[in-house]
């Protein structure tokens, strides 16, 4: 699937089995940079989170690294002053076999809350990966990352900085904010352009917050979360930082890179068959766009409802009024695509046939205009299915 | 099943059909005191809401009510100012079969948004309801607000004020915080107690709080929830205000009436087969506590971990980290009933088979301490399985 992707420049990764997962499938990943390249990261805002999350926040103020280091099947969260040593464990093991300062090390675990990580299998897993590693493993890198994930998750830009050709290449994994005896959402951006660490931290941030920061699965938020991107400057372009001419393109790419990762996450959310894209506008406010916007994307009702095919736009009302944000009931249009089915707050006495054949679709949008101001937001979600439950029982 | 239970002195009620939902089921309820009672409501805090919700508020200003006059099977929510005028005209027709005002009358509405009540049934419904009405008719009347409910709930409880007698007769309905097609949690509670208009809507308030507020079913708030309470005096007892010797045990009573009706809902809770207490103490504060214990108790991954009977601890410690409380990780401690699964938030150690036998229970407790300080708080709820998606959908 992704076997023709190379890595950037000055880049390598591999995936491998170290046995943490049964079946032999791959649940470890290593990226690594062969110089020290500028890093950025954005975690959970959870307040219970995994170890690896804690040791990553701290070694981001390093501020270049080496490499990235991960793997599924136990996610180190909520494992107490072992899981903390466990993780450093793990960056000492991957900063050794690759000759450099832990500091230099992103370490992140993804799968079961509670258990502790079998350093046994991690640290000879290390090992094969860093001899393993190298530009082409794309799609094994991927693969290792994933849990209840049905498919591996990669995106690729081009640009030009000058006429050094840059690249970027990017890799997540997620299907639940949290899944069944898994968690997490995970992102791992690398790029040969040079990026001041200080930008790259600024644009990581933004294309986060229009991208992953803008989907919902099921409202559940990981202990896990963890966006990083490294820039290693190996494609010989100038430096860019936020007042470079090529600074748009550079963050422009970076966001359509993560934009079309967490929309790979959206169209995998587990047991979910439609990906509803939820557009609010003429809010008071952003701020209020984007609550009710939430509202509409999270709400159970609504989610079994574009299940059923079933264009019910009261559901849509009542998420819309309980969800903080300023409403005017009597002024709330709501569209399924272009098709009016509210018109100032009452139903707009379109044929419930053209409702039903938009909701039939496996993409389409619920565009609600509140009419009160100019804030707007956009959310991105699935529907939910039996199959949900039966993921997560 | 409710057929041996005869209304407080000087109330009837009548459940009949008035050919509005398919299939002959009752569909109109009234509930009326034969001379005008202290009134007091509670209603949705949705910015969105219905019709006779608007019109309940309204005559709620009037203090003395005669009468509840109810629909199931059409919400009269998201209908304009048409359907503004179809709940007075439900008022007025109701007022002057009783030979009474408009505003002593309440009315109420539940099922599907968006369509106009037909006023053509409403209106001969009323007239049948009236010459129907005795004081036995508890069940049918109970049947009449039933829409995804398996099973009528009403509650009983009996005092003494001085020498007298005193009885309230409590009615719900919900099964979904919103249902498919419908919406509403609606209760009524009726009283021969002679209760002042303003300490029977500060009992009432209170009594709201401790059970129907602090349950949830799927996290989705209806437009049209409705919770009123009649008190005629009609037991011939003393006039009760909050300084009388018998206000405890009346305000009690009605607090256990709301209780026994929240927790039916609760049971009767879409495609559920459990009921889950969420304690949370040992928070900073009762708000904070209430935070954790509604994160813990609207997360679908916990809902379905339960519906699953799956002990996934990891789960609840994910829902407090997000809920906004404050937390500190290494703090939490977490039983299943009384077997403790998490200790200073990391695994207790306990085998996995003995937090199985706790969820597999139709009725068990998540109890959690945060070990900060005095906050606690309840919320009661079920779990969700593929039947809730089933009835959703």
């Amino acid at each position: 699937m992704y076997s023709n992707i190379h890595m950037p420049r000055g880049f390598k990764c591999a995936g491998i089995s170290a046995g943490i997962k049964p079946g032999g499938v791959n649940d470890m990943a290593l990226i690594l940079s062969e110089t020290p390249a500028a890093a950025a990261g954005v975690f959970t805002t959870n307040q219970v989170c995994a170890a690896p999350v804690r040791i990553c926040r701290e070694h981001l103020l390093h501020g270049v690294s080496r490499a990235i280091v991960m793997n599924s099947g136990i996610a180190n969260a909520c494992t107490g002053s072992e899981g903390m040593a466990a993780a450093r464990e793990m960056a000492d093991a991957t900063a050794k076999r690759l000759g450099c300062e832990p500091q230099e090390i992103f370490i992140c675990s993804t799968g079961k809350i509670g258990p502790q990580l079998p350093l046994d299998k991690i640290v000879p897993g290390i090992g094969t990966l860093a001899g393993a590693a190298d530009a082409e493993s794309v799609q094994e890198t991927a693969e290792a990352m994933m849990t209840t994930d049905t498919r591996p998750k990669v995106s690729v830009a081009e640009i030009k900085i000058g006429d050094a050709p840059v690249k970027i290449v990017g890799f997540a994994k997620g299907a639940g904010m949290i899944e069944p005896d898994m968690a997490t959402m995970l992102a791992y951006i690398t790029t040969d352009a040079a990026v001041e660490q200080s930008a790259l931290q600024t644009a990581l941030k933004r294309a986060a917050d229009k991208s992953f920061n803008r989907i919902s699965i099921d409202g559940d938020q990981s202990t896990n979360d963890t966006v990083l991107a490294l820039a290693n400057g190996a494609a010989g372009a100038r430096l860019l930082n936020e007042t470079s001419a090529e600074w748009n393109s550079f963050s422009q790419a970076l966001e359509t890179v993560c934009f079309e990762l967490a929309m790979m996450i959206v169209h995998d959310g587990e047991g979910a068959d439609k990906f509803v894209t939820v557009n609010v506008k003429g809010a008071a406010s952003d701020a209020d766009a984007d609550l009710a916007a939430r509202a509409v994307a999270n709400s159970m009702l609504n989610k079994t409802a574009w299940a059923g095919t079933y264009p019910d736009w009261g559901r849509i009302m009542d998420s819309i009024g309980y969800s903080n944000a300023r409403v005017v009931e009597e002024q709330v249009d709501i569209f399924y695509d272009d098709t009016q089915a509210v018109s100032g707050g009452c139903q707009s006495g379109v044929a419930q046939e053209d409702l039903i054949k938009v909701v039939s679709r496996s993409d389409f949008a619920i565009n609600i205009n509140l009419h009160l101001g100019e804030g707007a937001a956009t959310v991105y979600t699935c529907n939910c299915t039996e199959e949900y439950v039966r993921i997560n029982c």
